[in-house]
């Protein structure tokens, strides 16, 4: 592993000279540290590049780290990573993306993940972004998820892109049976002239099934974001999102959560608030000794964190 | 006049064998009554099927009604309407629809209407629509507003669709100078296969413009309603939008509320809830003797009032 790729796994994946318990390191590409653990099979997928990932009913509170990095420009990682959760399982996934560019070429990551989660399964799946190096070329992270829950199965995914990412497209979709419960958390920030398009789909399609939605945008410089959220409670079943974003600089950005309910015994609600940090704020931090700017920066870190 | 316009005036525009102030009637396409008044005229638009109404500096208070009907099915109705609102001008506009139709032929009214207030000026724009007859023809109504708003003007439009329009499609654009407030209040109600679709654009490019946009909805039987709003700020600005909708039977509602902030000093919210009527509500209206049918009633007349 080359030191950009480790510095990266420090920043995207709690790697510390190393992972406790099943893992798979890719590097531009390239698989560069595996292992399986009993209950957790990390094996090559034969028909595209990436991994399919079988975790056994036996595996509790195990925890499986799949970090990627791209360390250099004119790399355009594609992969298609697979998770099969037995039935009651309950795992951690830490799947965090680095892209590192010091030349003028494109460093981009576009990481295809299926989740199919059996009855009862627990999963909490965290992932961090990254863009880092002094070129010119564009860091780009792509992700795709797509979510498959069994009944009474819960996926929580947490999801957070520092920075340095010039432009990224994030779409998930998930479907859910009875008693299934999603909740994601992302937060996204974004500065000079970045971009972020992300887009959810979250189809409830079993009795009493749940969706939890929190999404927090931070756009500084001239960056824009875009969020698009839909939400289908075809049945009985709950709904809540919630989209918020602050702004600064010339930053924009465009919420455009969607609620569709096919069933009256659907319970739907959104919320969104879009605006600047509120000037009592920085006042009231600034009265404690910080200058303006470490109390944006403190007002930004806790509403992203929150 | 004949009996039905009559009826259906009365229904949607508060006429009581007559109109006190300046109206123009519109019956199956045709003007079958017109009143000018010192501080509101009426004139035949020129290029276009339709009314050019010019209102007065002087005009405070006053009140104008241009109701249209049709009475029955192979009328296709296009109308034209645009209002001059002179500066500080106070003013009602009253302008209410009903189709009908006892034949297998649609029965359809389309009015465009634009909206010009200057400087100061404040309307209060009331609409009541309503489908009647025993046909099979469908009962259709699509009303098209732009209303451009000068500084500090204020525009507060109220519509309602009562009940019996099979299909609507509406669509409400507004734009706003500095300090001008919009503020809609929408009450939708479907029944059987009807379908309502709404569409909102406003654009707050003037300095403290507002909007309130506040939309309820009720979708009953195998009803089908979609919401779409679109607030932009591009400047300092606040923007609300509400959208409530409830389900009984099969009914269906899809709402996607937009919001675009292209400025960090545009502070915009949104709130969005779709459910059935709670049961602890029903119960409570029984034990005071209502049936589980009147209470239901009562609720949604409440909450389409709200």
């Amino acid at each position: 592993m080359n030191k950009i790729a480790e510095k990266l796994l420090r920043i995207i994946s709690d790697y510390a000279d190393g992972f406790k318990g099943a893992f798979n390191i890719r590097e531009d590409g390239q698989c560069v540290g595996r292992q399986s653990t009993p209950n957790i099979r990390i094996d090559t997928k034969k028909d595209a590049p990436g991994l399919v990932i079988h975790i056994s009913p036996h595996a509790q509170k195990e925890v499986v780290y799949i970090p990627a990095c791209v360390t250099h420009g004119a790399i355009d990682d594609l992969v298609y990573n697979d998770f099969y959760v037995g039935a009651g399982a309950d795992v951690t996934i830490i799947a965090g993306c680095g892209v590192h560019t010091d030349s003028g070429d494109m460093a981009r990551h576009n990481g295809i993940h299926r989740f199919f989660l059996e009855k009862g399964a627990h999963v909490l799946y965290k992932e961090k972004h990254i863009g880092t190096g002094s070129g010119t070329g564009e860091k780009r992270i792509d992700p795709v998820s797509n979510a498959f829950l069994s009944e009474g199965s819960v996926l929580e995914m947490d999801t957070v892109q520092l920075k340095g990412v010039d432009n990224t497209v994030r779409k998930t979709t998930a479907r859910l049976a009875a008693r299934a419960k999603l909740i994601i958390h992302e937060s996204i920030l974004t500065e000079k002239a970045e971009t972020a398009e992300t887009d959810f789909t979250v189809s409830m399609d079993g009795e009493d099934s749940a969706v939890d939605l929190i999404s927090r945008s931070v756009a500084k410089g001239s960056s824009r974001q875009t969020y698009h959220s839909r939400i289908m409670g075809n049945c009985r079943c709950s709904g809540h999102s919630e989209c918020d974003a602050i702004l600064a600089d010339q930053g924009t950005v465009n919420a455009s959560p969607e609620l569709y309910a096919g069933s009256i015994d659907a319970v739907l609600i959104h919320e969104a608030a879009i605006g600047k940090i509120a000037g009592e704020q920085i006042i009231k931090l600034r009265t404690l000794g910080l200058t303006e700017e470490q109390a944006e920066e403190k007002i930004i870190e806790g509403f992203l964190r929150a």
